[in-house]
């Protein structure tokens, strides 16, 4: 089959490799049917050191069961499935507090010989647990959005829950890319009253306000804070949703936040020491979130996304087949494309 | 009056200083009855800069009421009275919302105008928001553990309250210091089942275990995080309440604490920038913690402080007069003492 490779830094390749077939009991093997490129996957696009041997790349993706390990029950060839970007047994004892990203027995896509998503299909290792069927047709309209269910919709809804959005709750989301787009509808579909979304990408803010940011600050730095700030009557937010992941975006929530608040990151720490210190501690702030049990979100986001009561996958500007997922890297990298999905 | 002044580093004088009298209509004056040195008066002990016009020192104290404003509505003269280690209105927005350290309108003891509580006598501006009466003559034995009310077991509270501590929590509490301490037995109130206190002092961590450890973890670094792994499958605790501030004891934390849990801290931090990147993020840990709203748990914990439930007051291991408190620094700060009252 055929799937994607990164070679290093803006060296994407679409080759063939080896089919997937059932290796445990507890696997299936998933044609793919939709599937998408990441935001976090810009960061190694960006920055992974040169690769002699390609790593696999995605984590999103809807597929078709086609092959079912002995040891698999709740599946069936046929079915449509969603897999979260990170496979888990769901019976473990983190898995059942909700923490499916550290399952005992579970990891990430693409390492190992384990396949990533961008490909034809994928062997999906603890399968019972990982994968949730979709009660449509493989090409319904609703597959862009039940994608999102995958990372970036559940990632926005991590972000908020973890910030403890609750109705009337005062919002600011940090970053217009297809997380804090996310966010923001998460955080809307929570009952937020007030939602700041801050992004500098009309087309993409544009968005955030239909998915519900109640007021767009299209600026950076000190002087995103300072709008922040009279938008709150000088108070700053009681949540922040930091959706981008440099230290600059992490110092702008420290600064938009009001004493008591929440500062939830979902997008993925680009550094390791940042400030945490006495300005931090005297407003009692919050340094929540982390990396996003899509697993433990998706039966609970799914109905909404099956009603059509909120089109996560509006996000999606471009849609390309298996052999353009290097342009679509490319695009995204550029900021030419805010997320892309694929039709293998 | 006299009152208790700091000059430099190991420069602790007591001082003949003006009268305290009232300023505002919602001061009262207070008769000090009883206060202490606090494990954070150590930090600017060892190395506030020199100061021409001394510091005046102190944040915890129980008294009498002398003199009332004219808008002062709950109390009267002679009341006895228990000061939180911050004032506030307790009416504003963050007061009500539990926050008395954000009070819109509160401050601190010591700068500007206000009294320090290492004196004879201390006006108490915003009297009504700030005091908490207590039922009891102004030398019942019970004094000592309700002085603790003021900061250390409502810090030790706040530590066990942010983590989330309650019934079955595994806890580390890093710091067999007064707060520590009183984290300990904050923890255990609660419901904790397992407390790990991670502390090298055995006079104090045999208090510990009487106050509620289950373990003692005597040692530091990674032989620290070793034995606590040990204790607990290899998987650490759930909730860190971390009472030390140093960069080592939040890196401690950090080791100790399994994912999905919380890092308290309650310790003034001695550092700015410290790690939240990747591995924090991975593992979805939570950063709390702060300066603790004593105001806010004062009631709470009154009446089992009255019952004799718990005896936080066991901390202090030494007793001195006013003129004795640069003795009490010092021993204090050479750890021959935990925690030394003071009879003005």
């Amino acid at each position: 089959m055929r799937a994607t490779l990164m070679y290093g830094p803006g060296d994407v390749r679409v080759e063939e490799v080896a089919d997937p077939r059932l290796r445990e009991a507890t696997d299936v093997v998933v044609r793919i049917t939709r599937s998408c490129v990441c935001g976090s996957d810009l960061w190694p696009y960006q920055k992974i050191p040169v690769q002699e041997r390609g790593v696999r790349m995605g984590h999103e993706f809807i597929g078709v069961v086609e092959e079912v390990g002995g040891e698999v029950a709740t599946l069936r060839r046929g079915d449509l499935v969603v897999a979260p970007f990170v496979w888990s047994d769901n019976t473990c004892d983190y898995c059942k507090a909700g923490l499916q990203t550290s399952c005992r027995n579970g990891g990430g896509w693409g390492p190992g010989d384990v396949d990533g998503g961008q490909g034809e299909a994928v062997r999906v290792p603890q399968a019972d647990g990982t994968l949730v069927k979709l009660p449509v047709g493989e090409d319904d309209a609703l597959m862009p959005s039940l994608l999102t269910l995958s990372d970036v919709f559940s990632t926005g809804h991590h972000a908020a829950v973890c910030a403890g959005v609750r109705k009337g709750s005062s919002v600011a989301v940090i970053g217009d890319g297809a997380v804090g787009l996310c966010a923001v509808l998460a955080a809307r579909r929570l009952g937020a009253e007030q939602i700041l979304l801050l992004g500098r990408h009309t087309s993409r803010t544009d968005l955030g306000r239909e998915f519900g940011a109640t007021e767009v600050v299209a600026a950076r730095g000190e002087q995103a804070v300072a709008a922040v700030r009279d938008l709150t009557g000088g108070d700053g937010v009681t949540c922040v949703l930091e959706c981008v992941g440099t230290k600059a975006a992490f110092d702008t929530a420290l600064d938009v936040v009001k004493p008591g608040g929440s500062v939830s990151r979902v997008g993925v720490p680009q550094y390791s020491e940042a400030n945490v210190g006495p300005s931090v501690f005297r407003r009692n702030l919050r340094i929540v979130g982390g990396i996003a049990p899509a697993r433990q979100y998706i039966p609970e986001l799914l109905p909404d996304v099956l009603s059509g009561a909120v089109e996560p996958g509006r996000v999606f500007d471009r849609t390309v087949g298996l052999d353009e997922v290097p342009d679509a890297y490319r695009a995204m990298n550029d900021r030419q494309a805010l997320k892309v999905l694929i039709r293998p």
